[in-house]
């Protein structure tokens, strides 16, 4: 009978949409996403990835998406991307993302997404989205013509955020500003209809793990990078490794200093070396001394090695096993919908949909 | 065996993307869509409402749908959109929209029609969606800070047509861009990734409806004109019908004549005359020898006034019935998602997204 009661006034309060549907503290929840586009590199995986691996011991509730409508904005052949969305989950994996503490799942398979993404897109202002630098950057690229969905997803990652009620999302520097977009909307859903998302906050990734590109310290590492030496994926060999790092641009002073302002190219090897291996760039300095670049690439090399050895394998072992992959997803898909279904039907009534 | 092996075949073609789904020359299907914004008036019903009750005799499979998603693109009361939803599809359904023969639901309620509009939107550029323009006419209304859903709804429109494999919509002249639009984002999906959509055609509706204002004849009889006396709504009573033909604006010969160039007031009164009595304007005139505009104004009143009075019941009667119209949109759901899942699925499975 009582229970009745908060029953019906819970739902009284979610059809007049004034009161929030979750407690006064929401409980943290983290969501985030990577385009399934080729096999990530130590950047993604030192800068983002690990991360995403300590945050499902952190945090209760940890959602991440393999968000492939947002690798179709600009054009993709089927077949890779369907391919694509495996590699990366099989990836996922291997680095330590587990299925059993995070929700992982294939971002189009929640209809949800998209549904909230056209709710939202309606409380977007367009001089707000215009301001975005993204859009400028990216329809570049695309001969100025870019596609709505090039223009538009931003606010579908906010859908992607808010649709799970997140509460923190790890985010790097170029991408606060969408984080803020996030913010913007979600205070507006609030003040039209009623307190509903939490303001979802940014966990900055740590600024040290920045990783460079091997062929020109002064840019990130870059999957778009045209330059095949830049980068090092994951799945690279222990040869092609090696290649990589003996091959990269440092200066013309042999002796091992850390010093990002003035030796980018040496001081970005160092931050990979303590990033792998777990020492301070100091100590590696110190365990360095005597050693000429060239040597110390090799050291850097088979670190990187010794570290990636293990994720290389997992990921050729699961990339064989799509069945197991295709599990994971489905899973995954259930579980992602049954937080965003209520959420998104609370939406519904809210916004008088339902 | 010889079924599963077709089977395999189409699931192929399905995958490759290279055939299309529906036979060489695909059904007839007709799709129109209505936004829940108040009740229809005189105009709309003559124009438009009339001609989707004999186009549900005339096709096979043919679905309306009250657009929620779209009205939400201008900021509406929560509790008075669900109001309208419901009162939209009494209004419907008191025109002569037979449930058992077309299929009729509510847009929100079909997840697809979000999702498609996510993928057509990766597929149309921000130039050819700028040249519409509607999009510079209803921002002004919003002081030119317009919501994204505002700029970006054609697609959406897009997608409910192409939703169905549509193969014709009835348009007014107002709309035929969109339909271009619907035209072209069709076109590029079959050459990118095989003949898929019907290119969809326009049924005009008969100029000789375009029904004007009762306040100024040179513009179009409209919801949103500020003068009430302007429009007749279906559920007018008769007293406020005779009272909007009283004053209905003319010039100041008081023959009766049919002229739509010189004389648009008279004109416009003849017309609505001609469309409820299904009589040519010229016998009309000739019926009416005699008359002064006055008292014309009164025989096109009454003849109005038959006409919708068991519309008006309807509705009235319905309104009251919040749970059949709650069933009729319901069972309609079911109907269109039987059309919608799959096609999306295809969709989906030639974009690489399954």
């Amino acid at each position: 009978m009582a229970l009745s009661i908060v029953r019906r006034a819970v739902r009284g309060r979610l059809r007049s949409g004034v009161r929030t549907l979750s407690a006064q503290s929401p409980a943290p929840r983290v969501f985030s996403g990577i385009q399934p586009t080729g096999i990530p590199h130590l950047g993604n995986y030192l800068g983002a990835l690990r991360s995403w691996v300590s945050l499902q011991e952190e945090f209760g509730s940890v959602l991440y998406s393999v968000v492939d409508l947002h690798s179709i904005t600009v054009p993709q052949d089927p077949d890779t991307l369907r391919r694509s969305v495996l590699d990366m989950t099989a990836c996922l994996l291997a680095c330590g993302v587990n299925p059993d503490k995070s929700c992982l799942f294939q971002q189009s398979q929640v209809p949800e997404h998209a549904e909230l993404g056209w709710i939202l897109s309606c409380l977007t202002s367009m001089p707000r989205l215009r301001h975005l630098p993204q859009w400028k950057m990216k329809s570049q690229s695309q001969k100025n013509e870019g596609s709505v969905g090039l223009f538009i997803y931003p606010v579908l990652q906010v859908a992607d955020i808010l649709l799970y009620q997140s509460t923190h999302v790890p985010v790097g520097d170029d991408q606060a500003q969408h984080l803020e977009l996030t913010q913007d909307v979600a205070r507006t859903f609030n003040n039209q209809y009623g307190e509903f998302f939490p303001i979802p906050r940014a966990l900055m990734s740590n600024s040290a793990k920045k990783i460079r590109s091997l062929r020109d310290p002064l840019v990130k590492m870059s999957k778009s990078d045209p330059q095949k030496l830049a980068t090092v994926r994951l799945t690279d060999t222990p040869d092609e490794i090696v290649m990589k790092f003996r091959k990269a641009v440092t200066d013309c002073t042999s002796e091992v200093t850390y010093d990002p302002e003035r030796r980018p190219g040496i001081s970005n090897l160092v931050a990979i070396h303590s990033a792998v291996s777990g020492l301070a760039p100091e100590e590696l300095v110190r365990q360095s001394r005597g050693l000429e670049t060239a040597q110390y690439k090799l050291v850097v090399a088979e670190a990187v090695i010794a570290h990636l050895t293990p994720i290389r394998e997992e990921v050729h072992r699961l990339r064989g096993d799509t069945g197991f992959l295709t599990g994971v997803l489905t899973r995954g898909t259930h579980a992602a919908r049954e937080v965003a279904t209520p959420v998104y039907d609370a939406v519904c009534r809210m916004v008088g949909l339902r």
